[in-house]
This record gives C-alpha cells, structure tokens and sequence, in this order.
C-alpha cells in the first residue's frame, strides 16, 4: 500500500467505524457498547480504533455531531422568523423531521446526560442548544406551565422517535402525529396544506 | 469487630452504596460512573464494592428496583379500575407522583436502552412494563395516533421530571404542571377537587 492510498483508506476506516458505533449504540446503548465491541464489528484491533479516536466519548461526540449542528441550524433559523407563530412552527416541524429522519439514534442522545454534556463540551459553540430550543418554544419570559409543556413536548417527541413501540410504523405516518401531537400540546391551530 | 456486627454493618454499606451509587449517576449518568469511582466516594475500596455487586449493571438493577416495582404496582392498579377514565387517572396521577418523588432519577432511567434492558433482565416478573403502562393509557387495540400521543406523554413527563431547566421548580408546582399537561394531551376533563 503506497502513502497516496492511505488517506482515503483512513477516511473510510473513520465513516464505517461511525457507522457502525451508531448501530451498536441503537442496540446496546451507548453504555453497554465497548471500543473492542466496535474494533470486533468492523473486523479490526482494537489499536485500529484508537487510530481514529482515543475515547468513546469522542466517538459518541462524533457521532451526535452532524445531529446536533442541525438541530443548532433549525433552532436559528426558528428564531429569525418575524412572526412568533411562524417561529414555533418552523421550530416543530424542523425537530420533528430530525427525529424520524434519526429516530433510533434520537432516543439514544436525547437522554443519557453523560452524552448530553459529552456533546455540548465537544461543541462549545453550540452553547446551550437545548435551553435556546426551548426557548423558541416557550417565548421570551415564559411561565412554568409553558416551561413544562414546552419540556414535555420536545422530550416526548426527541424519546417517541425512537420508541420500540412504534419502530413498526413507518416515517411518514409517526412523522405526522408526532406533528399533531406537538401542535395540540402547544395549542397551535392546524396547518393548512 | 464480631460476626454479630457485622451483619449491619454489611447492610449499612450496601444502603450507603447504593445511595451514592444513585447520587453519582445522577452528576455524570450511569455511564460516566464507574464502580471505582463509587468506591472512592464512600471512601472504600474497590474490593468492597465487588464483595456487594459484581457488576455496574447489578448496581444499575438495585438502584431502580423499587422504582420499578412501584411503576408495575401502579399500572396494575390502574388497570384494575372499573372505568376508563379511572384508569387513566389513576395511572398518571401515580406516574407524575413517581417522577416527581425520583425527579433526577427518573430521567437518567427513563432512557438509556441499555439500562432498561438491564432492569427488565433482572425483574421477568416485571414483564413489558413499558408495554402495560402504554396499553393502560392508550387503551385496548389503539389506532397509532393514540399510541403516538400516549408515548409522547409518558416520555416527555419522564424526561420533564429531571430536566436541568426546572430545576428550580418546587415538587408540588411541577406536579400540578406534569399532571395538567398530561391530562390536556390525552383530552382528558380537569379533575374537580
């Protein structure tokens, strides 16, 4: 193998080993998922994993990565909406969509707070991304019942993505009542097709 | 030290690391804490830990058992009230109460697969618990809407219970908020005093 081979080859080694950290974490959890689990499902060494990352929380930031930039992205742009309406709206669908486009993985990080500060330590720029998502939600100045509705809408859509329950429905039918399960709790009027 | 004290003392230890056990999940998750870590907040060694629990996964079980037994109690019992709306109130009544009394607890639990597979390992009496406590909510044979709508809330007041927003939020205050959110989501009357 020449020296000009071996950067794709590593690249490649990266994305498959990412890949195939997520599917064990879907299975075992995070928790119950080993660097010699992964290292033993791609068929590698274990030294061959720690070329790439040195921890499972840099995996596990990894992984979460592109997740949690989007759900930035969406929390952004939510916010830039004129209308307050137009910015829970934005907000609902966007979130949604990112949680049946990930509905396994969702569950999984939506969760564990060793993940959770795993990734807002990896991503100092995203700051507190679930305070500012509940923040769209709830307004400016928000009472508690709006605090707690808000929570318990965005966790029980970020949890019910990845429910066991329902891994027989498919993406657009949950895509759907999670929306008008969402839009009910807030009390946001039906939208018009 | 006789063999007569010991008995206690053995007790008491295994209470104390439990406690901490709980406490320390709590701070880093379960996955963060490791039994040494365990061992050196109670101030012994790892040797002791292991003479009580050979694994983090048999910590993981004792610490949620009663929660457990207690959600199980409370499904049952609301299954055996006479009429639906009984039942549905019995069950979230009893589940807000839970949440509310294990707040921290309950989210660190709530989630993580690998720690509910850990504790339903460990209590087959137990069963689906999860399953039985949807099927309270949702009803015999429900449509995916309904199920969508029971998991979204049974979640979303699990994860609510220990979010770092509401921290701040008396017990009584985030009960009254849990319980009206619930009832509002599943259509639920206000109940009269």
């Amino acid at each position: 193998m020449t020296a000009r081979t071996d950067a794709p080859a590593t690249e490649d080694t990266r994305t498959r080993l990412l890949a195939t950290a997520l599917r064990l974490f879907s299975v075992h959890g995070v928790e119950g998922t080993s660097l010699q689990m992964i290292a033993d499902a791609l068929g590698v060494t274990k030294a061959a994993v720690y070329y790439h990352f040195r921890t499972k929380d840099e995996i596990t930031e990894a992984v979460a990565e592109p997740l949690v930039r989007r759900l930035v992205a969406i929390t952004e742009e939510a916010a830039a909406q004129r209308r307050r309406g137009a910015q829970i709206e934005y907000l609902l669908t966007g979130f949604v969509d990112l949680v049946v486009d990930n509905r396994v993985l969702a569950a999984v990080f939506s969760s564990d707070p060793g993940v959770a500060r795993a990734i807002e330590k990896s991503l100092n720029h995203a700051g507190d991304f679930k305070k500012d998502l509940i923040r769209v939600i709830a307004g400016p100045e928000p009472d508690t019942a709006t605090l707690v509705t808000a929570n318990v809408t965005l966790a029980g859509i970020a949890l019910t993505g990845g429910s066991p329950e329902l891994a027989s429905v498919d993406d657009d039918t949950l895509r759907e009542h999670l929306l008008a399960t969402a839009r009910r709790m807030l009390g946001r009027p039906r939208s018009r097709p």
